[in-house]
């Protein structure tokens, strides 16, 4: 048999080829993550295993072309080629995650189907970023300290009818000289890879995923949030009541800043283990630069925990934007058939993580933080 | 018979008189909560009825001979009359709820024992403060935005071996122009109540109320937290594994910044209701500025949920320092013979209430934001 032929009226024909390791929840557009057992090996995520999140086809982008508009208090829009941001603004790095609203929408769907990506623990992923400062980018085009809205961005990439993917954060945010939001161009080193947003994208460190716009194309301050779909009726939170006949996006307010969130990458669901030494291995990570102090694992369901022990490099205080790998090496009790081993993770504030899925299930899908839970059976011995 | 006399050596001798409606859990030092009932009827709670957490005598202070030392960056000291903060420094007022870390600590208890303050929902109120800006005297002492470190606070409240109480704060949340820090000498537009820190008191909103020094004797600033028994050996969280035996407070982060919370104040646990139409009300809080976004409350134990109304005044963004009380009116459905009321609320961070209180347990009985329960009996018709 010959390999399918790309059908060059297909909008996803030109997009890059990927790691085969990767699960693919959707081929077009493109959304993949990393197995579980691979998560916790990297404490940067090798860029072809980071979580692929895409909206729509990947742009094709020739970089000698490329411009950035920017517009400018005075309303003058700046145009800024690559060569501009890499040479006219200092280069900033920031190690941060990023993670997908949607991330563990699997375990949601179990519950009641949301009809969206059922994604697994793999929907966050952590990397060092490269590129401008956004605040320098904005001085540079006039806005000051002091300057109040929401700074709004769009992507390149389309739709058949011409919608372009976009979305904004806070002007606090992005103006904060902590705040640490880059336009990137280098990822883990290396210049920033087409599923991440080759030529530019933004990285709004402690924020959700869905802000950190790819293929940046325009970018422009205002009093109102994006007026685009995915920031105005997706990427909120409702109550486990609200029903698609009932739901008013108005009430809720647009995700940025993520709560508390860890998972266990090993062993796997439903795994063999042998009795004695047991290895349990994670991440944990918090929104808006809270940081992980403390991830508790129990082997039984969540009757008794234990303390694991946490590795990551060390953040600045309120910019914790990095995952924390965790680790705790225990001992499967004589006897025991089957562990039901859970973990729940602490942040700077405090802030823990609900116990079950049920009570935060959403319409959406969005925000699943409950105590991640895997069953392993003991062999015998 | 006589009513007691005082004993001129007892060190509680001089303590204000109080309001006689308050919950007291320990009379020396004071220790009192208002009635469940009483919490939601105000959005700003009155003074007296403002829970007291006292730590150590009130100390009796002359307003005309108090001065407020502060270490100057110079190493100078200023020594500030009340005037001088008065008069040297512009007002600044704040709405702001102040919570004690071991707030609902009794159903802590009610699992296994921590032997201390067995407080129901009502160590949280909320208030409007008038004062001077600790920003604003920070500066006046010579400290620069961009200094670092931490600013501790001691209290003119001492215990009979010369301790006195204190405890420190982050010096960037200390100088944040929207960190709204104050020094105050008003509550509720009068005078500092004396139990409430007379003349003058520190209020930190977002943030633990033990932080929240009252009766200010001393402001220092340092590389170091405040080297007191509060800061060090006192609040802080600990993992549900960790006793006595095994604790190391060195290892978890002194509590600032407080998790989202919310408790049900009507009707109250073991209630009678009658059939037909239920209010249930309470109150909601996060610290760190996190706004309130949602409460949703279920009457069959958290298997079902509806979306209460909130109320409370606008406040900036990321200033949300104020509490939020809500009001579901329902129905008690036909039939019923008991209701097992339960709240939990969202902030701005999509941060959510732990199902339940055991896995959160630890052994100082603080940090309770677990899901609030009241079971109530329905009448019969
Ligand atoms: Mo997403
Ligand atoms: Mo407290």
């Amino acid at each position: 048999d010959e390999p399918p032929q790309p059908n060059p009226e297909d909008p996803y024909a030109k997009d890059p080829s990927r790691h085969p390791a990767l699960h693919v929840n959707t081929l077009k557009p493109f959304n993949a993550e990393p197995p579980v057992e691979l998560i916790s090996e990297n404490y940067l995520t090798p860029s072809q295993l980071f979580f692929k999140r895409n909206h729509l086809p990947v742009p094709e982008v020739d970089p000698a072309a490329y411009r950035l508009r920017v517009q400018g208090a005075s309303g003058k829009t700046l145009s800024l080629s690559l060569q501009d941001i890499k040479k006219k603004f200092p280069k900033h790095e920031v190690t941060a995650a990023l993670q997908c609203a949607g991330n563990r929408r699997g375990e949601m769907n179990a519950i009641k189907n949301t009809n969206r990506l059922g994604w697994n623990v793999g929907a966050i992923s952590n990397a060092r970023w490269g590129g401008a400062r956004l605040r320098d980018v904005l001085l540079k085009a006039g806005y000051k300290q002091d300057d109040e809205g929401h700074v709004c961005f769009e992507g390149l990439d389309r739709d058949q009818s011409g919608t372009v993917y976009g979305a904004s954060i806070p002007f606090k945010k992005a103006m904060s000289p902590e705040g640490d939001v880059l336009l990137a161009y280098e990822m883990n080193g290396e210049e920033l890879p087409r599923d991440h947003g080759f030529p530019l994208r933004v990285v709004v460190p402690g924020i959700v995923g869905a802000r950190n716009v790819k293929w940046l194309a325009q970018i422009t301050v205002g009093p109102e949030e994006s007026q685009s779909h995915w920031q105005q009726k997706d990427y909120k939170g409702f109550s486990p009541s609200v029903t698609w006949d009932t739901v008013d996006f108005s009430r809720a307010p647009a995700i940025q800043d993520l709560p508390i969130q860890s998972a266990i990458t090993e062993p796997c669901q439903n795994a063999s283990v042998s009795p004695g030494e047991l290895t349990v291995k994670g991440y944990a990570w918090s929104g808006g630069g809270r940081e992980v102090i403390r991830v508790d694992v129990s082997l039984d369901g969540g009757k008794s925990w234990k303390v694991a022990k946490l590795t990551g490099e060390e953040q600045l205080p309120g910019r914790a934007w990095a995952w924390k790998l965790w680790q705790l090496n225990t001992c499967v009790p004589a006897g025991t058939k089957e562990l039901n081993i859970v973990c729940k993770a602490v942040d700077t504030s405090y802030s823990v993580q609900p116990d079950t899925v049920k009570p935060i299930w959403n319409i959406l899908g969005v925000l699943n933080n409950a105590w991640h839970r895997v069953r392993v059976f003991v062999e015998e011995e």
